[in-house]
């Protein structure tokens, strides 16, 4: 398989200096770490984030105003180590703590522990919030418990706005409880994926199978199907996330069509014209709908289908202005 | 070939209906137009573009403030209609003029001609931009001249924030032919696209090979070499465009890599490292690095790398701020 690589060993590194040329951000000297330019941001609450790499833009492409402070790259699929999230979460706290955004990985939820803990020792105040949006599995082979997939994204988003405003830490983690409580996600993927280090595909995919309920780490899904048209997919996808979250009519959502990297655009406006006709049919209201390449699995072809509940202080706050590589609103 | 599509004959139509349902752009009746929502806006000249589909966000991913008012779809790779074009050009004109942004292939260029000719009758006053970037080729299967491509895109931005700030037609289309006096671009594949309607690759492309010079509706290269490394790849495509360019030291540019739709987008940043460690051994000074998909063809893997001539004019127009589903600039 073909990329746009030199070493495959040298794909982070050299991605991440990529970055770097063309981004308010910084890479912390020795570390697979960018922050915002900026921090630490006076009087601000940090709000942190990290994992494997392979997810582009996820997570640096959030770096910036009402979003991210840091964020920090692990290798292809794989956590960042503690070490290097501890520099995180000191490179960033202005004083006022730092909330960590992690996805429900066991690999993260480890790291990011020890890396919390390290970083206390030094006086530094950090809380988590733990994404486990996927409805797809109890658990996983990489999780106890749901894994934490793109829903993130609001994540990032509210709790970013939260401290922005100049949120205190409790409050900005207790907006990031409040997205986690209410957002649902499910993927599925019409083919695998590649990494640069194996070359080849991370599973095997007939022509006319696809797969149901995938993570973002190139795992097979919950489910083999034969191929199904793209109106079929999205009421599956739809179908488990809207009988998880509960919603009653006339409540308000945001929706995220959420590509996997090598989806075209278009076909993720096919998916998001019949989730709108979904959501209308049942008189749930979308306040905004997000269709893009948001949180990707390399050059996996499939999307993820994504509903957050929001009330009117969540659609302030992604409503608030940021200003990111992936991500700009404006005021 | 797998998509995320219902019908391969409704891909573009409902590929519009759910970019209606997620921005804020409406449909003109029995038409593949889509415009701003609020067209026709008062004592602005109107920038509007057009194209084949299967570039997605190009061409309605740019409507907005600060860009396009209208924007017009063709079937995938095929030219929209005269009559379509005129009826965009009719319902986003203001009664201060429209620019229509062209790129150079000869479909395009007909319709558009047409069109205008079409609207002239009609009282409009209508000028024309017709973008001719791509240094790969002079004369082309679809082309007399030069292609457009990617540069279109700073096409789009800087007339766009011109007519924003109440600039009359005239000045509107100089600023549009200044930009495109200023860009080159060049792009390759790693792979070949699948339309919908054919289902297979437009070329056939071995393991280890690559295409160089490519446009964006799926025809091959203008040459085919061996696989290279990111960085080869990046010193040819950036050689060609600086050669055409003749920038001298010291001159400052903006940069554009390309994602063609199926490419991950840390190879775009692995792309955009080695492009700017060129320029910077010649002492050229990027202002600023645009990495992303901005102009696709559908599930493609590839690139292209194009450059801007900028001075303060430019950088003040590429500033300004804008409001679109695929690009949005802050003030």
């Amino acid at each position: 398989m073909k990329k746009l690589i030199n070493e495959p060993s040298a794909v982070v590194d050299e991605m991440l200096d990529g970055m770097v040329a063309a981004h308010p951000v910084r890479r912390l000297d020795g570390t697979n770490v960018l922050v915002r330019d900026d921090v630490p941001v006076d009087g601000k609450v940090a709000v942190v984030s990290g994992g494997g790499s392979g997810h582009e833009p996820t997570h640096a492409g959030y770096l910036g105003e009402g979003m991210l402070d840091g964020a920090a790259a692990g290798e292809v699929f794989t956590s960042p180590t503690a070490d290097q999230l501890d520099e995180m979460i000191q490179a960033t706290d202005a004083g006022e703590g730092v909330l960590c955004v992690v996805k429900n990985y066991e690999g993260d939820v480890m790291n990011f522990d020890t890396a919390a803990e390290m970083a206390s020792m030094e006086g530094i105040d950090v809380e988590q919030a733990v994404v486990n949006d996927d409805v797809a599995v109890e658990d996983s082979l990489y999780t106890s418990g749901r894994r934490g997939v793109a829903g993130t994204i609001f994540v990032h988003k509210c709790a970013g706005a939260k401290a922005a405003e100049g949120a205190d830490l409790a409050e900005v983690k207790e907006v990031a409880e409040k997205v986690i409580d209410n957002v649902r996600t499910m993927g599925m993927a019409l083919t695998s994926c590649v990494t640069p280090e194996k070359g080849e595909p991370t599973f095997d995919l007939g022509e006319d199978e696809i797969e149901l309920g995938i993570g973002i780490h190139g795992e097979p899904g919950t489910e083999r199907a034969d191929m199904m048209s793209a109106d079929e997919i999205t009421e599956h996808l739809t179908e488990n996330v809207l009988s998880d979250l509960d919603l009653d009519e006339g409540e308000e959502v945001v929706t995220l069509v959420n590509g996997m990297g090598g989806t075209p655009l278009s076909e993720l406006y096919i998916v998001n014209r019949k989730l709108q006709s979904i959501l209308d049919d049942r008189g749930i209201e979308t306040w905004d709908a997000w269709v893009g390449d948001y949180m990707t699995s390399l050059d996996m072809m499939g999307c993820s289908v994504s509903v957050l509940r929001v009330d009117d202080e969540l659609k302030e706050l992604l409503g608030a202005p940021a200003e990111t590589p992936a991500l700009t609103v404006a005021e």
